[in-house]
């Protein structure tokens, strides 16, 4: 493999609920040492889904990391138990948002930050929403307003700062490219 | 704020070169306790630079958190000393490419895994390339092939896989929706 780093010792700094952290001494190319910290994640999915053909599903939720409140699009963590990303998408969009979708595709994964993270994001596209009468809880820890939000809407939004992470920009271009090809 | 979690209590786990790594006690906005587990990032700038009209730069590089060797767009973190992250990527640009930019302009910036870490992106495109005689030095520990690919071998290399990073998918889009407002 091109420009191969080779791991000459392995620390393990920390292993948590949802991340895990090593400090990996490497061997470069050139033969010199090097030192990478790596952030070890267990994947996610996010899901881009219409409620009707030009709105979409949004959240606000509080972000720790970020000590703001933003707007996302749908997403959650990959379990230990799961086994196919696709029913990962319609769990996570039934507990954060109550609603089944009756077409559910696959779009895209990308890793979020490969210099120091291994997070693999997988987007899904749904459509055809319907709410649910009783839906999977939502996640003890998790607080969410559910916005359903128009083109216009969505992109004021990103204009004034509120949508700032990656994924939901991704969901807006897509969202653009989608609009300019049926000619909205 | 909405949904604020209050820090109650804060453990450093770890502060290195370019992360740190926090486990914060929250209460949540129901009173009671959660743990969260937040990386503290500097900050990165990425640039997306035409060569010409029709021809964007790519490096290839290998992510160690990744183990695999990927296609991204120039990009590189935020030093301690930046005062701004224009300078910041007209200095990243030239340091991977050996390119300098009759013109550089902002165009957007978003946290790229905001669950767990407050990494905040900033975006720039350049255009009006020149090589540089004597560029700058790259960082010594970083290992890069240059690439120069036009839309569909871009594109070619989104669909096999070799492009799989949330900032280079986001200059696909971004590059997909100029070519289409000019006709391409």
């Amino acid at each position: 493999m091109k420009f191969e780093e080779k791991t000459t010792h392995r620390e393990t700094i920390y292993q948590g609920k949802i991340i895990d952290l090593f400090l990996d001494d490497v061997q470069l190319p050139d033969g010199k040492a090097a030192k990478r910290e790596l952030v070890k994640h267990p994947g996610a999915v996010a899901i881009i889904a219409f409620v009707e053909a030009d709105k979409m599903i949004f959240v606000r939720q509080y972000r720790k990391a970020l000590e703001k409140t933003i707007v996302e699009i749908p997403a959650g963590k990959i379990d230990p138990t799961d086994t196919d990303h696709l029913e990962t998408a319609k769990r996570e969009l039934e507990e954060e948002t109550a609603y089944q979708a009756k077409a559910f595709y696959y779009d895209t994964s990308f890793y979020t930050s490969p210099g120091f993270a291994d997070e693999l994001l997988h987007v899904y596209v749904a459509e055809g929403l319907h709410q649910v009468a009783q839906p999977l809880a939502q996640d003890e820890d998790e607080f969410i307003e559910l916005l359903e939000w128009d083109f216009n809407e969505a992109w004021a939004a990103y204009q004034n700062g509120e949508i700032i992470d990656a994924k939901t920009v991704y969901a807006l271009m897509f969202w653009k490219l989608k609009r300019e090809k049926v000619g909205e």
